[in-house]
């Protein structure tokens, strides 16, 4: 990925903005059974794609000692608040992440309403196929791309337009559908938690209405359990019909910093188990493992080249650098996915 | 009350802004168990505060159409989202906002740490016990007491700040505890909507934070169902101690057209059904019941001078005008109290 690096460092943060909403997705997806049949209580094992080392050990002490009633460290149920970052930690995020993808996209579609595309950068570039000339300007190309695809429209429309995307996308690696790029491991862990009483959320840097239309379908997790980036919204009434239009302006990052913000804001309660990736997670770990009590922490390393992507210090999408550190001073745990997961995705490898 | 406007005009819409948090309270209360006792499946009559009138038959017919598995109007239990607005439709909002009687509190109990005040508007009138003085100036006079009682600590501090006052803080007129003034019959209300497989929310003008601590004692709600306005919080991590501090800055006012928007963040479900009283829940019912299908919107106006409080077109505080306008024009439910609830509060009435 090393050579793209200028391509992809344009920026979750700026794409981090505006969005909306990809929700049933035509065809129900056999991993997303899985993730939804989840009331049970688990027979025999509840993680069978975890190798039997530290990392899943872990994760089962922490759900016993946390569930056993008589226990010293029990929380009851209402408290039992997980949140998962989705990028890189529920669904893969290499080569690019989704909603880029999704937003390049959509520029091809709207160009024929827009003839003075052909002129006007970023998207003079883009539709030439310059995808790395036409975000060379970093934030300041990606915006008007987010602005364009994103807003403009009200939010029903928008929720179409992503259900529509995501029913047909493709991975440009791999050609699965992006919901089915999700980590099988992943999805078990989101329902023995769920089997254990837990609360599931969730907190993502990406749009939260370009990930609540498939979220329930995929994980098990319902659209109010979503927490994420947003543009503003505005009501109004034309014709005595309600609708809420998109505005091209940003009004909450959920990445880094703003994970606890988000949190706060959307729960109001604070998290014991936390799951994350990179970065931009370090500060939903330190936020969730600093109220005391036994809580958990977790970062999924990819180290995996061969059955998925190897990244980390240097990535420019999902870099781990920082909250690594972090997790080696303070004993969180790490999963190393080449030698933790005994598959990745549902259909096997990439 | 007429007398009152001019003080009691300085607003909702500014106090609606900083602010957090009043939870567990120490005293469990008589009605807190009957709202949350609310798992099992209603026997006899769910709504026996209710009078046998048109308005309860609309509650029941509607709940009756969309749970109905065969029918043609049925919803499934995911996407029964129930709205609440709290002052006024859950509890008593009259003479004022609980949460001004709050700010005001707070400013006495600061006072020492301000020797400044003694001298400084609105402060030095407000500590010589001229409270209509103080706030005279509206929005301009309320917006510096709302950042001195609602930001500078962080959201733990604040948490106990708003547990410790909602503890003891008595209701001017009634002098009882401010979580006993909440309406018997909206609390049997809540509870056979959850029975038939409801996901209650309350949506607010008042503070996010300042409501979120006793919603699930008081009315069964759990604080991650519960949207409210909100300041600007901010992750900070002084001595490896993570905090959110609340910083003196609106974020988001959650009152008027803002109730949509405030739904569509954390909810991202459109309701079935709303519940409000005020023009500052008109657009929430409208967007409600914009959606089509069968849909209930619902309005308590406040008839009853004698068991509670009687007010709507020209009162300052739940103002009930243009939303009792569009109630008669598209025949959305109105509850007249004076006829249709057979008891107000839960020890009796005013």
């Amino acid at each position: 990925m090393s050579s793209n690096s200028t391509f992809f460092r344009v920026s979750r943060r700026a794409l981090l903005s505006t969005f909306a909403a990809l929700s049933a997705l035509p065809t129900v997806l056999a991993l997303a059974q899985n993730a939804a049949a989840d009331d049970q209580p688990a027979q025999g094992d509840p993680l069978p794609s975890w190798n039997d080392t530290e990392t899943k050990k872990a994760i089962v002490a922490f759900v016993d000692r946390v569930t056993k009633q008589s226990g010293p460290d029990f929380v009851p149920e209402d408290e039992r608040i997980a949140t998962f970052d989705n990028d890189g930690t529920l669904w893969a995020e290499q080569p690019m992440y989704s909603q880029l993808l999704f937003a390049l996209d959509r520029v091809k579609v709207l160009a024929p309403q827009h003839p003075e595309w052909k002129t006007k950068e970023p998207f003079a570039s883009l539709l030439r196929g310059d995808v790395r000339g036409a975000l060379a300007g970093g934030e300041k190309s990606l915006m008007p791309i987010v602005a364009a695809t994103h807003s403009g429209m009200n939010s029903v429309e928008f929720n179409q337009i992503v259900r529509d995307w995501v029913a047909t996308a493709k991975h440009p690696v791999t050609k699965r559908l992006y919901t089915e790029m999700v980590y099988q491991p992943m999805l078990e862990l989101v329902a023995y938690l769920r089997t254990n009483g837990f609360k599931n959320f969730i907190v993502s840097g990406g749009g939260i209405d370009f990930i609540r239309p498939w979220t329930e379908r995929v994980y098990g997790i319902p659209p109010e359990n979503v927490v994420g980036s947003s543009g503003k919204v505005k009501f109004e009434m034309p014709d005595s019909e309600p609708v809420l239009m998109r505005l091209p302006e940003i009004d909450f990052i959920d990445d880094g910093p703003g994970k606890p913000v988000g949190i706060n804001e959307h729960i109001g309660r604070r998290p014991i188990a936390a799951f994350g990736n990179s970065d931009g997670d370090l500060q939903m770990l330190q936020w969730t493992k600093g109220a005391g009590g036994v809580r958990f922490a977790l970062l999924v390393h990819h180290t995996d080249g061969e059955r998925e992507w190897a990244y980390d210090r240097k990535s420019s999408v999902g870099r781990l650098d920082k909250a690594l550190d972090a997790a080696q001073a303070n004993g969180w745990t790490v999963v190393d996915m080449k030698s933790d997961w005994k598959s990745i995705f549902p259909f096997g490898n990439k």
